[in-house]
């Protein structure tokens, strides 16, 4: 029987070592793809490269395994996989793994997250598997046990359709599991304004993560309050962004 | 009475003949900040610029308006904007007037709505406006007295916290203004292969949009249909992607 075919993809670039631990796992279940930016691609969210073409190079080729590197975005690097690189449907894209959270409003930002929402969209199976640590050299060996039993869960069950999985795993020892909503939180102090040596100033993103758990939350445990207890969090997140608890509230605007 | 401050961005840049016209409008109803890419930033979906500064560039400042070029993605405006340029607090953020359609699955690669979300992360209220035409000497009149209707509505009366307003016109005539749902749609064919004059091929992103009406839909028109029956579409965007209503589906996950 043929093997499943999974894509794999990150933010994190063809190089980092959250990638090439997770297509390890991968490659145990099926017959793998890697896909992935040639470089740090972090933040690009659901980025897209449309002023420019963008290249794929093979850089390896063997029995079961083919990798790519793109010089675009993860949302570039799935959609070229699925048209012009891949030639059969993958049963499971994985994205990751991410060197650094994407809990909480970071799952907007996210290139990881953007990845898994773009196989999504083209219905496969898709999940983001985050470390929280920007460490390069990170220890994936706590959480990798647990990704891979979701991987073969995700391989096994369905995923409902238009829905990916935003996973992310704490720093040190794991205690489990839990599904999760998205943490309601915010960036503040974004920026440190500087001007040397050029009398221009310039600014660089950097922020302080204020958490909040106030808010309604329906009974689930917010994704960033997993990973401060010590648990992996698991958020479904879904295509559709309508918020269809609100219509009721907005109908005003068809009078306009 | 102090006016209201309006902030005004976009994703086509400062230049856009659709910034400009809105723009326009946004100076009747409050004093006015305009922080927008200083180029086309397109598909840009919320990415941050983390691996390079950013520099913003006054380009204009008079009682009652102050313009800003920035060297980053529209949500990098937003956030730069408050963190930053401005003192004090928007009463509204308007995104737009974008020249190109955000609807359907567009709002997710969408810089205009990356920003629309980004002030709306910030408890801004943020509307995000475009039209269905990529010309960029598009013609705005037909849709302006609407998102003018919109404008003033959005600053009289709050909306929900965490929501933002996803407002697409269609290209002709306007009956009138639907509340929506996001369509379910896709993109196919999505890359142009070429090699000239290089002989290394490479991949420009195109791509055939199809539309799909099936899906539940509890009863809510889908934004591409509402368009394409003329009709001006608001879909209600929520920045919590949680999927709520498949939580009770992915439990089993808690025990791996």
């Amino acid at each position: 029987m043929e093997r499943p075919l999974i894509l794999v993809t990150n933010d994190d670039g063809i190089q980092a070592k959250g990638i090439r631990e997770i297509t390890v796992v991968a490659e145990r279940y099926g017959d793998v793809a890697v896909v992935a930016p040639d470089g740090p691609r972090s933040a690009q969210s659901s980025a897209l490269t449309l002023e420019t073409p963008i290249r794929a190079v093979k850089v390896e080729e063997r029995e079961g395994m083919v990798r790519y590197a793109v010089s675009g975005t993860p949302t570039d690097c799935v959609k070229l996989a699925v048209d012009k690189l891949i030639t059969r449907r993958p049963a499971l894209l994985i994205s990751g793994i991410n060197h650094g959270s994407n809990a909480s409003i970071n799952v907007i930002y996210s290139g990881t997250m953007g990845a898994a929402i773009e196989g999504c969209l083209h219905d496969i199976p898709s999940i983001g598997l985050s470390l929280w640590s920007h460490d390069k050299d990170a220890d994936f060996s706590r959480c990798l046990p647990h990704f891979e039993e979701i991987i073969k869960k995700a391989l096994a069950e369905p995923l409902p359709k238009g829905i990916c999985l935003n996973v992310n795993a704490p720093r040190g020892d794991i205690k489990g599991v839990k599904v999760c909503r998205q943490a309601d939180g915010r960036w503040a102090n974004e920026y440190q304004q500087d001007s040397a040596p050029r009398p221009v100033p310039y600014y660089w993103l950097i922020g302080d993560f204020i958490y909040n758990t106030d808010g309604a939350d329906g009974g689930y445990m917010p994704d960033q309050t997993a990973l401060q207890e010590g648990y992996i969090s698991v958020v479904p997140v879904h295509t559709d962004m309508t918020a269809y608890h609100v219509m009721g509230k907005i109908g005003g605007y068809e009078s306009l």
